[in-house]
Order: C-alpha cells, then sequence, then structure tokens
C-alpha cells in the first residue's frame, strides 16, 4: 500500500512539474496542429535557453577545459560505415504486431508490463510467482526472440488495445532509413549516435594533435532511434541531441595525468559487485574505487569525476545522482568496463551518460572494413632490438621438388609459429629433413635442409604501432535537462496562502532568462528607466524578460519564477531600484546604474547573492509580493 | 583571353585557399577512410571552432538583441507538414538520366555547361548563336521539363561521362525520405528547412509572447537537400545548417520602431529595375530605400541593415558584400518583396541569406491544412460599430412552397453577396416577390417577401482578426563561413623570402582559437610559465593552443597564422612575456601574470590592438620570425 501511496505521489509530481514545463513552452508536442508525432518534441523558448546554456557549460567544462578537438558531422550516414560499426546488424528491438490491426509493440515491454500489473494488483499471488515475475523482470534483456516469444504465449499475452492475438517477436532495426543521391542506389541512415563521425577521422585527427597520445575529440549533434513505441515523454524520444567524447589513450597506459584533481571527490557508486550480492549504492571516493580496481583504470575514473562536476553544477541534486556499473551481461564483449552516470527522477534512475573504455573495438572494425590503418605510433627514444623470425623458402629446391605444389607448400611453410618453425629448424640440423603437413595438400612431404633457411634476425624497432583504446563518455543532454526540471521545481504557498505557486530553483547558469525588468507601477518615467536598464543588460550579453503591464508585481514574480528566473528588478525609482532574489524572496537597493553588472557578476557565478546583501541595502516591502 | 586569365587566377585562389582549409582540418570530406560521400562534410576542429563563434554572434546580434522567441524542433517531419507547406509537391529539381547507366544529373545544370563551353571554348560561334546561348543560360530557371528536354535534344547534349543519350528530364524531389515507426505508413522527411517547425507553433508562440505583434522566433538547425549531383564544393551540400527568423507583423502595419537606428547605412544594393536595364549594384542609403519604395517595407529594411552589420562584423568585405533584389520571375508569388544577400567569392555572387517578405504565404498554408486558425487579433481600444448584412430565411414557409427542395433554396438564399441580397430586398419591397435563381436545382423559383428577411445591423466588434505576415531572414550558415574563409585568406612572403605563407586574417569573434602560448625555447621554467598561462587563458574562457615541441618560433608562428589564431604569446622571460598581433607581426611585452586579461580584451573586442600597443612597450626582435 505504502508503494502504491509512492507511486501516486511521484505521478503527481511529475504531472506537476510536467504541466509548468508544457504549459511555459519549455517543451512542446511537435507538429500539434497535427496531432503530433509520437517521440518528437520541440523545444520553446525557455526550454531552448537551458538547452544552449547546458551545451555552452559542456562546451566550457569539456572542450575548453581539456583541449578537446571539437568536430561536426553530418546526420545523414551511408551504410557502410554503420554496417562497420555494428548497427545495420545489431542494432535492433524485439517487436510483436497485432495479428488484427497491424499495431506494433516492444515484446519486452509488454512482458514487463504483465510482470508489473501481476505483482502490484493481483492480490492472489503465490509467493512463488512473485519470484517468477520478478525474475524474468531482471533477465529481460538477455532474453532471445524466441524466449520472449515463449513468455508471451505461457502468459496469454495479448495486444493491449484490442485484445488480439500477437505475432511472434523478430527484430526491428531502429535506425531511420533514407537514400542518399536520386539513383536510390546508395542507402543511408539518420546516425543512431554521434561517435561514428569520429572514430572515421581518427587518422586525422590524431595528425592534427601532432601524433600524439592522448588526445579527446568531442561532438554536439543530433541523433535519431526510430523506437518501436516511445514512451516515458521526454526520456525516450525518436530524436536528440548528444554530446560525446572520444579519449583516445595507449591501451598500455590508461594513467590520467590530472586525476588527481578529482580524485578526493566523493559520491555514490554502484559497482557492479554489490548490485549482484543485493547491496545499495554506497558512496566512495573515487581515487579508492581506481585504487581498488573498482574502477578498471584512472582515464575512466577521471572522466567519472568530471562528470560529477559537470552534473552537480548543473543543479543536478547530488542525493539522486549515481555511478552505477554495468553487468557483466549488460557489456559489450569488447569492454572493458562501463558506468552510467543514473539520475533518478519520478521515472526510476534514468540512464543519463554512459561512461565506458570500449577498448580498440571501433577502431579495429573501421580499420577492418575500411582497409585504413586507424593505428597509433610510439616512437622509441632508441631504436629497440627485437628477435624476429625469419623463413624463408628456397623456391629453386622446392619448385624441382613439389612441381606444381609448390605455392602450397611455400605458404604452408611461411605460415608457421615460432614454436613449430623452431622444432623443424632443430630437426633439420639434426636430422637433414622432416616430415611437414600441408593441409592445402591434404598430406604430408618431406623437407630438406636445402629447401628452406630459418633464422632468428636481431632487428632494431624505432617505434612501436598500435591501436589506441577508446574511452567514452556519452551524454544524453534531453535526458539530462528533463530530470533537472524534476530537481529544480518545488512550489510554495503564495502570499494569500491561497494557491501554490510553481518555482524552477535553476543555478543561474542553466536559468533560460537572467533577469526579469518590471516598472512597479505603469507610468512613462519608470518605463524609460526600465528600457534604459534593458539596454545595459543586452550589452553585458544578459538574458533578460521586460514586462511593463499593470499587472501587479507578485502576480509577475510568480510567472517568471516559474520560468526559473533567478533574479528580478523592480523599477520603483528613477535612481535606484530593487533587486529580488528568487529562492530567498529577500531583496536589495543598487543604483539604477550598477544594476547591469551586479546581475551579470552574480549569473556569471563570480559573486553570490549572499555577497551582494552584504555590500548592498537590504529593501524591505510589505506590498510587492501580493 | 582576360576573362580566360582571370577565371585561372580564381580558380588558382580557390585551390590555395581549400588546399589550406584541408590541410589544416577546417574541413574534412565526411566519411573519407570510405572513399566519402558527395556533399556531405565535417567541420574539424577549427571549423567547427568557427562555426560555434559564427552560431553565438548569430544568437547575440538577433536573438539576444530582439529579443527573439528561439526554438528548437526536430529534423525528422512527418509528410503532412510538408505537404502543406508545398515541399511534397514542389521541391523538386528536373533531371536526366544516362539511358545506359542510371547514372543522374540536374538537367540545368548539362545545358548551362553545355553553353558555358559554347560561349568560351567556340571561336567559330555566331553573334547570333552567342546572343542564344547567353540566353538561354538567363531564362534556364524558368524552363519546363518539355522545355529543357527540347533544348537538349536540340544541342545533341549527352551524358558528360559516357556519351550515351539521355532520358528526358523529369522532377526528382530534393528531400531526403524515411519512416517514422515500424508500422511503414507514417511517411516523413529530413526537414528541408527549418521554417515550418515555427509556423505550425505560431499559436503556442503568439500566446507566450503575451499575444503581442510583432514578434520574431529563430532557429538555428541541421537543413537536409538530396541534391541531385553536388558541385561547388561546400557551397551545395546535402546536409546544412540554417538560421533562421521568422518575424512576424501586422500587414497593415509594416514599420519597426528601430529602424532609425539602421536608416543611415549605405552599401551596395542591386534593385529589380536597375537588374532589369543592365545597370550594376550601387551604394544606396536603406532609409533611402525604404523611403523611395525599393525596399517594401521598414521591417524588411531593418533586417537588410541588421544582416550588413552582421556579416561585416564577421569579417565580410563590404565591397564584395550585395543585396539584390529578387526579379518578378524568382519571387513566389505571393512574397511582396524578396533581397538576397549576395557575397563575391571564387564562384561568383553567391545567395548567403535570403530576406523575404512572405505574407500570409505560410501561417494561411498550415491554417488550411490543420484545421487550426493561425491568426493574431487587434484588440480595440474601444469597440467600433460594423455594419453586417444578415439573412434569415423563414424555414417554414420555404418548406411548404418548396417541400423537397427547401435546403437547396436555404443554402442559395444564404449564400448571396451583399449587393445581390440588396437588391431582392429592395425588389422584395417594391413588388412582393422576385425571380431567383438556385444554380444546385438548376432553375429559378420565386421568393415571396414572407420567406426570407434580409437586415443590415449594426454590431459592435470588439477586435480586428488577421493573419499576419512573416518576414523572414534566413542563413545559410555553411556558405557564409566559406566566403568568409576567401575572404580572410592572404598569403606572404617568408621572412627569408623562399616560400609563400598562408595567413588566415579571422577578426578575433570569429578566430577558432584565440592565441597561442609558445615557451621561445624548451627549457622546464619556460615551460611552467607556458603552463601557467594556459591555466590562466582557460579561466577566463579563451580558447588557445600550446606549443612546447623545439620547433622554430618562426615556423611555430606561420602554423598558427594558417589558423588564423590572432595573438601569439611567446615566453621569453619567466616574468614578462612578447604578445604578438598576426597581421601588423609587430609585438609588445606584458606581465606574464597580465596577459590572460591583455587577450582577452582585444578578443573580446572591448580594447584593439592598437589600444594596446599605446599601453604598454614596443619588443623588437630581429631573430624572432626567422
Amino acid at each position: 500500500m505504502d508503494a502504491a501511496r509512492e507511486a501516486h505521489a511521484r505521478e503527481a509530481f511529475r504531472q506537476a512539474v510536467v504541466n509548468t514545463l508544457e504549459r511555459r513552452l519549455f517543451y512542446i508536442p511537435s507538429f500539434k496542429i497535427y496531432r503530433g508525432v509520437a517521440g518528437l518534441y520541440d523545444y520553446g523558448p525557455p526550454g531552448c535557453a537551458v538547452k544552449s546554456n547546458v551545451l555552452a557549460f559542456w562546451r566550457q567544462h569539456f572542450v575548453l577545459e581539456e583541449n578537446m578537438l571539437e568536430v561536426d558531422c553530418p546526420c545523414v550516414t551511408p551504410e557502410v560505415v554503420l554496417k562497420a560499426s555494428g548497427h545495420v546488424d545489431k542494432f535492433t528491438d524485439l517487436m510483436v504486431k497485432d495479428e488484427k490491426t497491424g499495431t506494433c509493440y516492444r515484446a519486452d515491454h509488454l512482458i514487463k508490463d504483465f510482470c508489473k500489473e501481476k505483482l502490484e494488483r493481483d492480490p492472489n499471488i503465490t509467493a512463488e510467482k512473485a519470484a517468477e515475475f520478478r525474475h524474468v523482470m531482471a533477465v529481460l534483456d538477455d532474453l532471445s526472440a524466441e524466449e520472449l516469444g515463449a513468455k508471451i504465449k505461457e502468459y496469454g499475452i495479448t495486444a493491449p488495445d484490442t485484445k488480439n492475438p500477437l505475432s511472434p517477436p523478430y527484430p526491428f532495426n531502429l535506425m531511420f532509413q533514407t537514400s542518399i543521391g536520386p539513383s536510390g542506389l546508395t542507402p543511408g541512415y539518420m546516425r543512431p549516435e554521434t561517435a561514428q563521425g569520429i572514430f572515421v577521422n581518427f587518422k586525422d585527427l590524431y595528425y592534427y594533435n601532432g601524433n600524439k597520445l592522448p588526445f579527446a575529440a568531442a561532438q554536439i549533434g543530433q541523433a535519431f532511434r526510430n523506437e518501436i513505441s516511445p514512451r516515458q515523454g521526454l526520456l525516450r524520444v525518436r530524436e536528440f541531441t548528444l554530446a560525446e567524447i572520444e579519449h583516445f589513450v595507449d591501451p598500455e597506459d590508461k594513467s590520467h595525468p590530472k586525476f588527481s584533481e578529482v580524485s578526493n571527490l566523493e559520491f555514490l557508486m554502484f559497482p557492479r559487485e554489490d548490485q549482484v550480492s543485493g547491496q545499495s549504492a554506497r558512496r566512495i571516493r573515487i581515487g579508492e574505487a581506481v585504487t581498488e580496481g573498482i574502477v578498471n583504470n584512472e582515464t575512466l575514473g577521471y572522466f567519472i569525476g568530471r562528470v560529477y562536476l559537470f552534473l552537480t553544477h548543473l543543479g543536478i541534486d547530488r542525493e539522486r545522482l549515481r555511478f552505477r556499473q554495468h553487468l557483466a551481461n549488460e557489456m559489450a564483449h569488447y569492454a572493458a568496463d562501463c558506468w552510467d552516470a543514473e539520475i533518478e527522477c519520478s521515472y526510476g534512475w534514468i540512464e543519463c551518460v554512459g561512461i565506458a573504455d570500449r577498448s580498440a573495438y571501433d577502431l579495429h572494425a573501421h580499420t577492418d572494413k575500411s582497409g585504413v590503418p586507424l593505428v597509433a605510433a610510439e616512437k622509441f627514444a632508441e631504436p629497440i632490438e627485437v628477435e624476429k623470425l625469419v623463413i624463408t623458402p628456397v623456391k629453386k629446391e622446392l619448385g624441382l621438388a613439389f612441381k606444381g605444389n609448390q605455392k602450397m607448400v611455400v605458404e604452408a611453410l611461411e605460415a608457421m609459429g615460432e614454436k613449430e618453425a623452431m622444432e623443424m629448424k632443430a630437426t633439420l640440423e639434426s636430422k637433414g629433413e622432416v616430415e611437414f603437413q600441408v593441409c592445402t595438400l591434404g598430406k604430408d612431404v618431406t623437407i630438406t635442409k636445402s629447401m628452406v633457411s630459418i633464422l632468428k634476425e636481431k632487428k632494431k624497432e624505432h617505434q612501436r604501432v598500435f591501436t589506441p583504446s577508446v574511452i567514452e563518455p556519452s551524454f544524453g543532454i534531453g535526458r539530462i535537462i528533463y530530470c533537472l526540471y524534476e530537481h529544480s521545481f518545488y512550489t510554495r504557498a503564495s502570499r494569500g496562502g491561497d494557491e501554490q505557486l510553481n518555482v524552477f530553483g535553476f543555478p543561474p547558469l542553466v536559468a533560460p532568462i537572467k533577469c526579469t525588468v518590471f516598472p512597479l507601477v505603469q507610468n512613462q518615467q519608470y518605463e524609460e528607466v526600465a528600457r534604459r536598464i534593458a539596454r545595459s543588460l543586452t550589452a553585458a550579453g544578459i538574458t533578460y524578460k521586460i514586462d511593463i503591464t499593470g499587472t501587479s508585481i507578485g502576480k509577475r514574480y510568480a510567472r517568471t519564477d516559474e520560468l526559473g528566473v533567478p533574479l528580478a528588478i523592480t523599477v520603483d525609482s528613477t535612481t535606484s531600484v530593487t533587486l529580488r532574489d528568487r529562492d530567498s524572496k529577500q531583496q536589495i537597493r543598487i543604483n539604477v546604474d550598477e544594476v547591469a553588472s551586479v546581475v551579470k557578476e552574480v549569473t556569471d557565478g563570480l559573486s553570490t547573492w549572499a555577497d551582494m546583501q552584504w555590500k548592498y541595502p537590504a529593501h524591505s516591502s510589505t506590498s510587492a509580493e501580493d
């Protein structure tokens, strides 16, 4: 019952947030006048401003701070690239169809819904059955099409809207497909992630970086997933903005020179072992996590720390943020380690940033497919002497002995491994000949001493050539923003106590509009002062909203609190004005000519509201907020 | 011959620019390791930085300065929206196919190439023929598929690569098509422009603006055109960034409150009449152009002025920038006026910004298709009394007289226009009856006085409801950036005079990296100072490049001049450093602790290099640039 009440409260809270967001145009269902399209949303003016603030801070915090190479690649991508990356073959969800209407559903969603419904609403469920449903929900991601189909049959699940029977599950590729050029012969897709654009450019970027590792490339851009049936509002959409970093390192040295700058940060982590043994997330110092091997390496740990700083600076509540390690079954076979920054909101814990050590997988895949080696080289300070096996078949002798089969014998000799070759060498030296199996001939042949020379030569090598590892922090910007909305939202009673007012308590960094300008009453003098202040705000690069309507000042505050505007300037004289702080509702008095620079200092984060309260006289008004 | 030499010089200049751009990764042909895709390019690190600087300035100059409502809509767009806008039916180019290989070409391109070739290379061409070719090239855009086909036949044009015969021209839709959701039943397209996302949101945006006109909405985003055969390198691409403004105004009042701020600007304009009469572009004051009716209205004129300021601030040469008015045959039938900002580069005059008064066309189209009225209302200060025609058929009488035909008669009566109704009223009053044609019955009927009442009533109206006009400045960001590259590029002899060095003379606003940090020689002390300066630059939000290699300082300058870096810090002592200006190559000495703030002042545009030369001692070095 408590769980039900809690679920109800979560739902009510979400509705309050979403209603405010939609009413104030933070977002708009796209193409609304045409009844919209599931999974497509517009950012309206305040939402668009929040997004561009988040992206600007991302650039500052990651690209500029780390001197990353930012690139900007097209969304339209030819098939060959996504064939190499594995998306054409594997980027699928399992789908079932209503056999009569053709409506499509995600197979795992239907089973999950069924189990959840049973667990929550069926009072007669046995403990055994309950355990089974919980188990099914836990392993859902691992089930094959056949297994999902069997479960659907076993549980008698039908189409939710019509109760019609369902088709067996089959894979549906989640990429939007298109065709490049007029011929219809060049299939293409809208990219499902921005990362591939970076991988295919590795060679040029490495060169641009002076052929030195490590370095990181970054990209912000649209990505597309043709979801089968988008749910969870703004969290699962068909087009979204990703910000991705690909940090290339020597697989033999994943240390990070700036790791000490984050190593003392302590936050909620949820290692694989703790999840498996049924424990909860716990506070761990990231330095410790790396030392103890919980996190695979320093570079991965460094990015986990930087992501923590990024999210908390934006206003994400540190108590509702955790870093969860992927379980073995979640992780791609090639990944060395993977952590998700998960943020808790009314939908539960949501994956918002993935931070993965993808090893050399992606560069290998594109090297194989394109034939262009995507490798790095470590130049040795001094050449290093190495022993190399050299097998030299003597073609003349072999030709005489084997005639038409010569080529096969030569190839088989050259293909010998070190151990086999050294054994042959020893036998030849002691006995003069050796029996040698040539698979391509399907028989053994006799090799004599004169037919092949086997040597170990000392060679000088000047460099080590290798495929770099990739450490990839990948940010779902829309998801971060939605969680930020929930974490920033609160309500408070109006002055009269008769209604609940909504507030978005955004930090100035994120706030869509930094301040408002209100003449207290409608008169020409105040309006002129307001316009003068507005011009000085524009010159200082501060976004503002001016409201010269006769609406009561309290109503005007309430309206802009709902937009998360941190500061309000009220023009109540021609020489000085009142500056109000959104969250504390406290007010100070400042000269007209000074106010823009004060607002700039606070919104740029150079001073706090408390600093300003120290510097400027308080203003008390009994009538302001009625 | 002179024309040929000039064309050759243009080509050589372009090659020099493009080689530098590609070598320094300003751009990269997308998916290069897979041999690329025509018309798709990546922005590499410096190009990406230039782009984000241009967009940041666009936001500052337009969105912030004018308090525009910025929105962000998806690229994936359902068919119904683009059906309403006309793109599904009309966004096509005429294409011909090589009848044997299937290779596609733009029909107009082939004819243009043929005429150009004849004019440039055929010495035996008659004056008459030459005039014909010139005429064909001028009217190419107006020719129908049949007319283009006839020309191809007449001139015997074949496929350029194979000389095979060509198919007749047929329309090819330039939108990338896709399918939304798994059913395959919802066709969609990648948007060909960002504007439609704004139009369909008009109602919400108008409400957000307090139901007041005028206001502008803006959007920056990707747009897509599946070009038949992209040419002209970075100028004609299949995916590009648009920045569009839709300024909504009352069609009866297109004045602009800030017009006086631009009215004195004078620049090259090319009005329709001057083009038709064979004159050249000339300097006109924009205030005059509006007063004299050359430009249709103040708001259009205001935006032309603002676009001029935007482009010249970025570094576009004002002598190679003109505003050309569309000729009657270029302009859509609904447009009230249209001007293109054209920038001259090695490809000729290139349309980079379109500034059009699109009247009420777009809002009308979406109102019609969606059934949602996209209108504005002007509330009158006092209600206005208007006379309204009221026709009231007396159904009982009509039923008795016409039985089953009653409905048709009623509808015909109600559909009468004012004149017809007032004539009927007069006849009924004088004669008691009138003959009345009912088209749906195919005959006349007799209407008597008792069957209908016709009145003119006085009514009070409180508002005027109308569809706003749209003034649309639309910026092709990639084209502007390419022209900027050409306008910024120059070469100068190296110190030794033995080679030509490339320089991009970007203004600091645009420069991809604002400054470099070079220790003069490799030693630990200088390197530490360099790193300290680097940290202070990061803190000040200034992008920099640090180069601690032992390369000669002259080479390091040359490398970064090629990237357009405006300022270089050379660490040649532990207390003070040398600051060098890229274009003049002059140098001043500044304290280590002061240098970041000096760089910031210059690159933020608060001070000029000349200001700094006044303030700090000059540094002369004979060895620096060798």
